[in-house]
């Protein structure tokens, strides 16, 4: 049974309440402890395997070890955040479902029925579901800001809350109907291009209802625009609750220094605000896996990085990022638990 | 601890000893069970997700509950096989490593020390790892048939010993230095192409012994064409005893109805063999990843086949397929586990 905290207004540890407390917190964002990172080097070259055979779970090991600031790494209490929020825009008909789903999900997050608690399960994970004032949606972007600046500090500083010391690794995701058009007016507004590079079908939408998906999201970012040369009103005006803690869980793990498996199009939007302010503010995360929104494929090129995971997958709730726990605790794993040459009497390379 | 079976020269369950009596098995090949596949389908429309949001996870639980003949399918005991045995061939040169290294990495895997040992028991899994005559290595195949009938055909009867009822999911691998040597000779015997098509560096040969290798698989050719029209000597003439015993768990699985998840370059390899005889032989098998070896990609493409993961891994010893059961497992696991939209009273798509 998952945990929902039901203090959704409650501060997060930083309590961030400004834009001003969130920008604070980027002068000293610590970066991978290069120790960590060359003892796991050295290590991964005793192992018993080739040099190199292992391809990424060896990369992983590194970046583990780098981001937890420790040698050897561990994935003993992986944590996955679900941040549930609805949007004004869902009332332009953007979606195949309907604005009441976000809530409906919600339950059977709790209730254990949803695919992301299958698989924090066989992670032996521990699943958290944050439900953000779903009866109040955030404001219909393409009349103007999603947020006030008060609402996205208090959101981000929300997502924060769900990063505490002992959880070693973090995968975030979202649930939260519209979203992805969200998603697609913040990456047009970072990016450029057209509204139709950044937008797709999400959970389904085709005809009449893409074309006005596609609409909202030229809408948003021409009603915004005066707002949108600092990434931070980026997610405030095209955003979302939930968008806004996902940003802000990113920057507290960074600080708490667990690492962190990103999801689909939605939660990479968010964690790409925060890619645009600096790029090495992801330096910590790990795509989980590339999604069948087409635009995800893009937006992960954007941020230099290349999903752990390839299946087809587009549903978004951490479900992708909850999978590659997998891959990570096995990189962990192999890195730990392989003996070396010397100690296994196996023979190197002639 | 892994279990090792240490009656190498064991029969089978199936006692084949002649490849007419491997034939013989062709005959009676099950096929997929259709109203567990139906039943799979139906149960995963109901299931609290937009349709095909789980992408390839949808398509595994469908597979699986088809091979497995039974809805819902179940991956509760996954078994991992390693074939190890030694190559005539490994005499040219063809290796970055010593033969003796198959006996020390069988020895590794005996004491836990292996990635493979790690990977399985992060899935719950049971490793059996067969030992198959190492002191008495194939013939090298540049001179003549690697293997004569009798011993080819036994070790197919060996790998059927690995398949017992029970099992629900079997991955395959192998262990023998000058294995890659002997895939890229089968490939190049049952696709064409120039050797240099299906040679890789293995486990790390570059400059003359990378030329070696491939001499040495355009000489392996040579030296056997006349015996190369049919597959099952293929596998005799260029293949070893642990490539044989792949194919014969792949087939003693189809009769079990326990679907398979092959390895890389060198187990594909093998079971190559089967789906050149038929190419509906391995329709209960997926690749579990495709390897940095680079012809894998090549031959997962004329099996028909898209590898779940794409890591970079290149290590053998079914590393790959048994990192792949966390997704098939996870893909039982949420076919299984999800709530439907009536029974937690989320509405569908509008």
């Amino acid at each position: 049974m998952p945990d929902t905290p039901d203090t959704p207004d409650a501060p997060g540890k930083t309590e961030c309440a400004t834009f001003a407390e969130v920008r604070a917190l980027f002068v000293d964002l610590p970066g991978p402890d290069d120790d960590a990172y060359q003892a796991a080097v050295a290590r991964d070259r005793e192992l018993t395997k080739p040099a190199g055979s292992l391809g990424r779970l060896e990369e992983i090991a590194f970046w583990l070890a780098a981001w937890q600031g420790r040698q050897p790494p561990r994935v003993d209490r992986p944590r996955v955040c679900v941040f549930a929020a609805n949007h004004g825009v869902a009332a332009r008909g953007v979606s195949a479902y309907p604005a009441e789903v976000t809530a409906q999900m919600v339950q059977n997050f709790i209730s254990g029925g949803a695919a992301v608690n299958q698989l924090t399960a066989m992670v032996d994970g521990d699943l958290r579901v944050y439900e953000m004032a779903l009866e109040q949606p955030t404001g219909d972007f393409t009349q103007g800001p999603a947020m006030d600046e008060d609402t996205c500090a208090r959101a981000m500083a929300y997502g924060m809350m769900a990063v505490e010391q002992g959880v070693d690794l973090l995968a975030l995701g979202e649930m939260g109907i519209g979203n992805t058009t969200s998603a697609a007016a913040i990456c047009h507004a970072l990016y450029g291009g057209s509204p139709e590079d950044w937008t797709g079908p999400g959970t389904g939408v085709s005809g009449s209802a893409y074309d006005a998906k596609v609409a909202a999201v030229a809408a948003g970012v021409a009603a915004n625009r005066d707002f949108l040369g600092d990434p931070l009103h980026v997610l405030r005006c095209l955003g979302g609750q939930e968008l806004a803690a996902i940003a802000g869980a990113v920057l507290a793990a960074r600080l708490a220094h667990i690492p962190v498996l990103l999801d689909g199009y939605v939660c990479c939007a968010a964690a790409a605000v925060l890619h645009a302010i600096d790029a090495t503010f992801l330096d910590h995360c790990l795509i989980g896996h590339v999604s069948a929104e087409p635009a995800h494929a893009a937006l992960a090129k954007r941020l230099g990085q290349r999903p752990l995971l390839d299946l087809g997958m587009r549903l978004g709730e951490a479900s992708g990022a909850a999978l590659a726990i997998n891959l990570v605790k096995a990189a962990a794993l192999c890195h730990t638990g392989m003996a070396t040459f010397a100690g296994a009497g196996v023979a190197g390379p002639a």
